[in-house]
């Protein structure tokens, strides 16, 4: 079970997160492509982090809205999302090339990761951009109780999924994310968020808010890397996963 | 000797350039990167197209200014030259791949091209960003009297130069490019623009806005993709290097 | 019964449309306002192209999406639609105020125009932003069947509507526009035009797709500003309802 | 004297600054228009916060870099710098109508300031586009020894100045600013803070760092709004000046 987090959403003069605490602790580092959030100078110094943490590197792809910071849905087609896809993860291919790093996968962010969970058509034009660009990409998709057939539908591109479950978020009886606007839907102490780790690595599952037990089988676990719980979070899965 | 010129130059909705019509004569394609023009759908139907007819690929990387279209000179440090380079090439690199097409060359655009010519500090920064990335590919530079300057900066970054002169643009006495803004800076006339090709690929030279003649040894001549003139240059440059 | 029209679509270097040769025609200038389309100097110059013309200015805000010329719908909260909504009047607005010309009214653009006519809550944060900023601006509408309905919201915010109807897009049976993407949804010839308009005039009413003829009772005729009939189309709607 | 700051810093997601902590202090706010920084959402709330403590707004225009935060030199040309100047005003401008607070002054910001200060084509297509859109509006430029040349060229626009002096950063023999790149050029201890201050407001001069003194006449005092020493300076300056 690795730890995944968002990292590099620093852009220009604005600073977001604390990467330098937080990468340490982390095995997937998420790094925005330039496009929600990042830019070419916070990709290249946040792949340097990751490699001198021996952190894997994915692209953490957008949809163009820097203001909205990639989480307004966006209608775009197919081809658009695709070929902004593509983009992104050859910017941030070219950076790690030029660190002597490795490119490991790929995670949508925000509003088209949600895309992507809840539209076919979505998810399929990223599979296609995959597959055009480089199909030994594992994409990173949510952890679902109906994980078979967002499977199946990746099978059919040739790509491989690893799914990821959240640890500091609740979820409902569907095995789905509480919508972060509904009371109780984040995890705002660590023995809460400690507890929800330890049963998706031991059990394999998640309690809902009501209570009820639901099967999630998680190749990942995300953490944020942004807020007061981050580091203390990113330090007690790294212990509990990996030891000291 | 090869013709050039920039493609892809379009945005969004705002198309610019004949593309379609120029690209049959081209041999090299400098594809704008989505910074100054240009977006990824745009360029994946820009590679598309140059592939089709067998053009080499080259990156048009440029300052990040699509409302001044790259044409400000904009002050950037060394660390943020060339990484807003490499993100750019990637870019381009990976529509390329997705198109099982290759990257042949890296032309940088507009004021970002001038800075390089001017400033060693801007051409080094970019000569490093190619380094870093892919020292294969090779720089496309103007045709200087001191080219050997160049060469031997680029030789210590391991780059090979490409030098390029312009057909239908006058120039000086010292072997640069006359001003846009001063008189005569621009052939209006096929004739004109035959009559300086023809000097180039025999001759080796120019004839300048005062009569004199300037050696200039270039690689590849450029044309440009816009404006009345294009497409009947591109075809007599065609013709004439390389027959029907 | 007034001509209104996209006009300064421009952006940068990219020009769109032929305004210079259509703003005679006109009676209402919809001029963008630098986030959907548009620059500061587009802006500029357009509106001293209407004023040279004596056309009304009116505002055509949009999303805040270039690439995609806001016609991609973007979920934005009602706080994120009012605060974008004003910032481009007051930017159009100074413009004007630099020429002494006045700014008459207001017509959102593309996707938040489709946004507002389906959705009450961006319809209101729109009436609440021009009720904060000048609720003397007019707001137009489509002209609908249930245009009753928009009123009496509009009147709550103290907003006077002005509804347009379009002389060159196929109606459906419920008054609305056929999609675009429907066959016949757009008019090719310029008696088809011209035969809808003098209907729109005269008996305040279209003939839909099928045959039938619905009730529109609209204030103003939308022409649009790009493709070979614009002109034409200008001329003709001028000539018709001014005279010579 | 009043206390001028940078304020509506933010952009998006991003924070900047700690406006709400350091307003109360504050005479004169200059409020960033969205081209450099800020954003229609953080305009607004930095508009309500600015009027709920009596502060006075000030329109505070950028180069269109969020990236590089307005600090890079671009060239524009005087059409361009006034267009853009214009717009920005005029978003503020409505932002501020639409919560019934007045628009009191203009402070360039970055580079778009620094090119101001030294090029006085610059200066005057600022002073243009300022006279065409509201000659009312006082302009902030830097308080400097040769202040009665800009005096005068300002007034044949019409235009008011207010000089600024910095109680944070040292001075050269020439009155100017130290660059920032030079060591001393920012003081980093309260007591110096105090001391420059007092030093403008009782002397009206600034001891520099090779220790002489200089005259220097500031209208406002500018303090930074990011950074340890922001609030306590804010704090002193404002029981200096204004008593409890």
């Amino acid at each position: 079970m690795k730890i995944n987090c968002d990292m590099g959403e620093s852009f220009g003069l604005w600073q977001l997160g604390c990467d330098e605490q937080v990468m340490p602790y982390l095995d997937m580092a998420n790094i925005a492509c330039g496009m929600h959030a990042s830019d070419p100078v916070v990709m290249k110094r946040t792949v340097q982090l990751a490699k001198q943490h021996g952190v894997t590197i994915g692209a953490h792809p957008g949809y163009p809205d820097l203001q909205g910071f990639g989480r307004r849905q966006m209608t775009m087609s197919n081809e658009e999302l695709a070929a902004f896809f593509i983009y992104q993860l050859g910017a941030l291919q070219a950076i790690c090339q030029s660190e002597s790093a490795t490119l490991g996968y790929v995670k949508p962010h925000g509003a088209l990761y949600n895309a992507m969970m809840k539209d076919d058509g979505v998810f399929q034009a990223l599979l296609s951009g995959l597959k055009q660009y480089n199909p030994d990409l594992p994409l990173v998709v949510m952890a679902v109780p109906d994980h078979a057939r967002y499977q199946d539908l990746a099978a059919t591109y040739g790509i491989q999924l690893w799914f990821e479950a959240f640890v500091d978020r609740a979820y409902d009886d569907d095995g789905r994310l509480t919508p972060r606007t509904a009371a109780g839907s984040s995890h705002t102490s660590l023995e809460k968020i400690e507890q929800q780790a330890v049963q998706l690595i031991e059990e394999r599952s998640v309690t809902t808010l009501t209570g009820n037990k639901v099967a999630i089988h998680a190749d990942t676990l995300c953490i944020h890397g942004d807020g007061p719980l981050s580091l203390p979070t990113a330090q007690l899965l790294h212990t509990r996963l990996h030891g000291l």
